[in-house]
Order: C-alpha cells, then sequence, then structure tokens
C-alpha cells in the first residue's frame, strides 16, 4: 500500500526536526533558516516526491472521509454545541466527525492525536490548544488540515474559530460598573490558554476603562475551567477580598463553583454578591439565580470551524484565517445593584 | 517511498536496544525504566514521528487500541458521565475511545458504525440501539465485539448495561403516591426504546401497585428524549388531563420540558403540579426548582461496558452478559404533597 510522502518522512531523510522542515517548505517562514539547510530539505522533499499538503490529500486514493475532533473534557457543557454545528456542517459534505475526549495533559493529548492520525483521518479540529502547544507543532509537521476551536495558540499559525474574549469581559464589566459595583474580584482561569489569558486581560482593560481600580487581592486563578475549581478558587476570593460585591468568573462552570461557596457562607445571590460567567453553555439559563453571561454562539463556532477544515482538506484554502466570534451579554438574575 | 518509522529506527536514534523502547513506549512497562530514560526514548520517538500503534503495529497484532462509541444525541448530557467513565476503563488498558454521534435515525447510524469499523475499532459501545435494531444485526454479522449501554434490544444477543427501569419508576410513583398524588400524568419516551417501552411499563405496574387508576388521557408520549419534545408533550398532557397534580416525565430533558410549560401556563411548581424526572443528569440539582429524580450511576455504567468490552476484545468472555444498575429515587425540590 503505497503511503503519501510527510513532512516527518522528508524530516527522517534530511536528518532535521519535522518543524524544520516545516519551515524550509514555506516560503513566509524559509528565511528563519540558513540557505544551505532550506536547500538542502528542499532538494530531500523533491526526491521523495514530498507535495504540499492540499494537493497530494487531493490524489490520494482512499479517503477517510472522517475527522478527528480533539476535546478537552467531555463533561463541560459548552462541547455539545460546538460538535452539533461542526456536525452539521461535515455532515453535508458526507463527512462524519470522531471526537476523542483527551483531557488537559499534553502527553495524553499526543496520544490521541497519534491514534486519530493513525485511523487516518482526514483533518482535525482542536479544542485543546494551549498558547505554546507541541501538539501543534507535531500536527504541523504531520502536514494534517487542522482547526483550532475555542481556543487559539499564541503563535498563530493555524486557523482557528474563537470568540472575542476581551470584549465579552467588557460587556460583563460594563454592565456591572453600571449597577454600581466598585470592588469586582475576578476568578481567572489557566493562563496558559487563550481562553484564560485573553478573559483576564479584558477584565484589567475593562476595569480601567470604567475608572475602577483592580485589587490585586480580588484577583485569583483557578487550576482549570470547571465547577470544583471554582468553588475552590472562589473560597480563596472570598478570604482575601471579603468587601467585593460582584464576582467576574472566566466561565460558567466557574460561576457555578461561586454560588457552591455563596450558598455555603450565607451570601444571597444577586442582593449581597452579583456573579457572572461568559459562555452561557445549555441550562445556565435554568439555574437559579439563572446566570447572568457573557453568551457566545458555541454551534456557529462549530459550523465555522467545519467550513474551515472543510476548504483546507479540499485545498479551497491555505489556512491561516482567524474567525473570532463577536459574544453578547445574557443578563439575568443573578447580578443587582452593588449593595451599599 | 519512505517506510514508516519503526521502534528500531527509534532505538537507533536513542542508542538503546528495541526492547528497551518498547518498554519505555508501553505505558504499562515504562515503569521498568527510569524517568530519565524513558523520557529520552520518547522525546526521540516523537522527534521521528513514531506512531506507537499505527497503521504497522495495526497490521502486526490486528489491533489498533481504538474503540468505536456511538451516541445518539451528543446534546444530552447523560453522555457525558458514561463516557467518563467509559474512558477512565479503557485508558487503563491503553485504549482511546473515538466518539461518533449517530442521531436517531438508522440508516445515519449504520453510516457511522461502517466509517468507524473502516477505520478498524476493536469494539464498538453503541448507546443509540432500538429494541429491534438492523445496525446491531449488521455488527454481529462483522463479528465485532459489541457492548449496549443505556439501551438494550428486545432479542438480548448481545451483552448490556441498563439501568432497571422498572424500579426506577416504581421509586419515583411510590413517592408521589405517598405524597398523596392520585392523579399522575405520565409522558413517556418513544416506545422502540428500551427505556421508552420499560419505564412506560414501570409506570403502569406502579401504579397498579399503588392502587392507583392509570388515566388514559394522562398519559402521552414525547417524539424523542429531548427538552422540546417535553415542551409540546407537556402541552398536550395538560391539555388533555388538566386535573392531574404530578407529572412523571420518561426523562429529565422532558421534564425541563415540564417545567417550561407549566412556567407560561401560570403553575406553580411544585405546589400546583409536582415533577420526576429520571437519569438524574448533571445540573439538574441547580436548577428552579431542583429537580426530584430517578438517579442513574451513569458514570459507573460506562465503566461496566468498558470492562464487558475489554473483556469480549480479549476473548474471555462470549458475551450474553446483562449489567443491571439499581437506580435510587433523589428526592428534590420538584415534588410535594398534592394540592387537595
Amino acid at each position: 500500500m503505497a503511503q503519501r510522502v510527510t513532512v516527518l518522512d522528508v524530516a527522517k531523510a534530511a536528518g532535521v526536526h519535522p518543524s524544520t522542515v516545516s519551515r524550509a517548505l514555506k516560503p513566509e517562514t524559509r528565511s528563519l533558516l540558513t540557505d544551505k539547510v532550506s536547500a538542502r530539505i528542499l532538494e530531500v522533499a523533491s526526491a521523495l516526491g514530498y507535495r504540499p499538503n492540499g494537493i497530494a490529500a487531493s490524489l490520494r486514493t482512499r479517503r477517510s472521509q472522517t475527522v478527528g475532533v480533539v476535546i478537552p473534557d467531555i463533561t463541560n457543557p459548552v462541547f455539545p454545541p460546538i460538535l452539533s454545528g461542526l456536525e452539521e456542517v461535515l455532515d453535508a459534505e458526507g463527512y462524519i466527525a470522531m471526537v476523542a475526549n483527551a483531557g488537559g495533559d499534553a502527553e495524553r493529548q499526543r496520544l490521541v492525536v497519534d491514534r486519530l492520525l493513525a485511523r487516518q483521518v482526514d483533518g482535525l479540529v482542536m479544542a485543546t490548544v494551549a498558547r505554546r502547544d507541541p501538539v501543534v507543532d507535531f500536527c504541523i509537521a504531520a502536514g494534517t488540515p487542522l482547526v483550532m476551536v475555542n481556543r487559539a495558540e499564541a503563535a498563530r499559525r493555524v486557523s482557528s474559530v474563537v470568540s472575542d474574549d476581551a470584549l465579552g469581559m467588557g460587556l460583563a464589566i460594563d454592565h456591572l460598573a453600571a449597577l454600581g459595583h466598585r470592588r469586582i474580584g475576578l476568578i481567572a482561569g489557566p493562563q496558559h490558554l487563550s481562553t484564560g489569558l485573553g478573559r483576564r486581560q479584558g477584565f484589567t482593560a475593562a476595569m480601567e476603562r470604567n475608572g475602577l481600580a483592580e485589587d490585586p487581592a480580588a484577583v485569583v486563578f483557578a487550576a482549570a475551567f470547571a465547577r470544583d475549581a471554582g468553588r475552590e478558587a472562589a473560597g480563596r476570593l472570598l478570604d482575601a477580598a471579603p468587601d467585593i460585591t460582584a464576582v467576574m468568573a472566566a466561565n460558567d462552570l466557574l460561576a457555578l463553583g461561586v454560588y457552591d461557596v455563596a450558598a455555603e457562607r450565607g451570601l444571597r445571590c444577586p442582593e449581597d454578591l452579583s456573579v457572572i460567567g461568559h459562555n452561557d453553555m445549555p441550562m445556565v439559563d435554568m439555574v437559579s439565580p439563572a446566570l447572568t453571561t457573557v453568551h457566545i454562539r458555541h454551534r456557529e463556532m462549530g459550523m465555522q470551524a467545519g467550513r474551515l477544515l472543510l476548504s483546507l482538506m479540499r485545498s479551497t484554502s491555505q489556512g491561516g484565517v482567524d474567525v473570532v466570534l463577536q459574544p453578547t451579554l445574557i443578563v439575568r438574575a443573578s447580578t443587582a445593584t452593588a449593595r451599599a
């Protein structure tokens, strides 16, 4: 069975790292290498019959019509709507999605990607990426059509579909400021993720814009975007800054953790403490009190990612497209005028 | 054409014996080496693009170490905990799960199963099965190790892990009867699914056992186990039997549909109408009012399915095992004494 020549094959034959091959093959990054190195790699690639991924893919005799989707946490309710939108777009073109839950650990993510590539998926959608992510390096080196969803990497080498995290935080903080809140705490997400960093930066910018002082004691970092991590962080926040009148949580699961701790401590929401989430995941309209949150169109996010991936797999796009969705604020019952 | 990177290539590049590489690459034997040695080997393997369970390994062992999981509705919150439990068991044995969302249509389910089998999965877990299911016929004919989860077929040819639906309905109806409810409506699920039929039969048996008359007008059938289908069915139920004091819903999503319709019609829950769900899916403890429901241990369900499938894939079991989990009733705030 003939195998398509990949960047990995070229790297092996040339005795260099796959990322070096990728750099040599792209005109825009070739200058990062010495002329001698790039010339040798191009020679090896040519001798092996390497063709840039899109063309090679279109020449392949056997397509799997299958796309791998890597998610970090199957129990986080934001992913089902993303997957739904993605599947709708892929299904219309005869593709099915195979979803693998990879967790937050890079080694396991790499294993999962390995397995998906070994199953010969035609492309990958990754919802797991960290701002600096060796798994992405690996996928780029392997020449796999790849789109990132929800999170993006810092280096911006791969197409992505994300929400405007700074805009979302701005809408939320403006709302709290309009309600008279001046002492606002933040439960930030993990800073190695674009959503964690972007929302934290958005918070700071929005506080400044509203003329509000950011109290360093009132900014805590959750270990993960999960309800139990939110509980743990909310405990620290309320210990360190008991006078805050509002909590901005970097996602809805963290906000639910704030609900838990507020209830334990006899704080009424929103009378004693306003709480805002981020995502508008399914069901937060039904919790008590219904959660005020930044609404991200996750289904649209999935659809956009599907379209980007289809165009990559068909070589009708070279990638390098960042789609940024504008979030909106949904005001429900968890925010109210600041207590005196 | 370039050859796939082998254990020998990795061994040569790392300067160690091939058996050392094999040990480093298998999670279960890695502890035989020092951390330093195994880390270096994994690094070299990664740099060369070695895929531990690629096509070569698959051809050698005829194993992909990959399991396909077919679910009917990725947006139904009962599936993530099932998948979590399944993955925990599979992961410990070096397997990953690839999840495909197949919807409720048999033709699409068959397509999805085809694709998974074409990707050479070692086994399948199906959460989609109907009581009479041609897709199961196909899998049996293909000789694929197969376990059903959550739903079972009528013919009982394949191992399954399900909840005792009749027991669950009995607990719920006993609770309502003890609260003085005599006019109890049922929103039943689709009858071609074992959960739909079993819960409907369990309702009838439990009403009889409690000496309560089942009013045919107060039994309606939802088109799907989904919130919008629950809304539609709840509207029909309250039109046909406006004097009921309680609604038993065949799952939690249907119960949330009842909440929606009750709110629209100005009925307070539980003062005017008690509501019970089935499943205890994530978040129903946080809705308002918190939902009284039949608790199924979905994580345990997934773990049991994983164990059954592992023993089938290893031929240490011939199948034909039905695991039935005993549910419990979780009383929250959506049920109260019947109104006069």
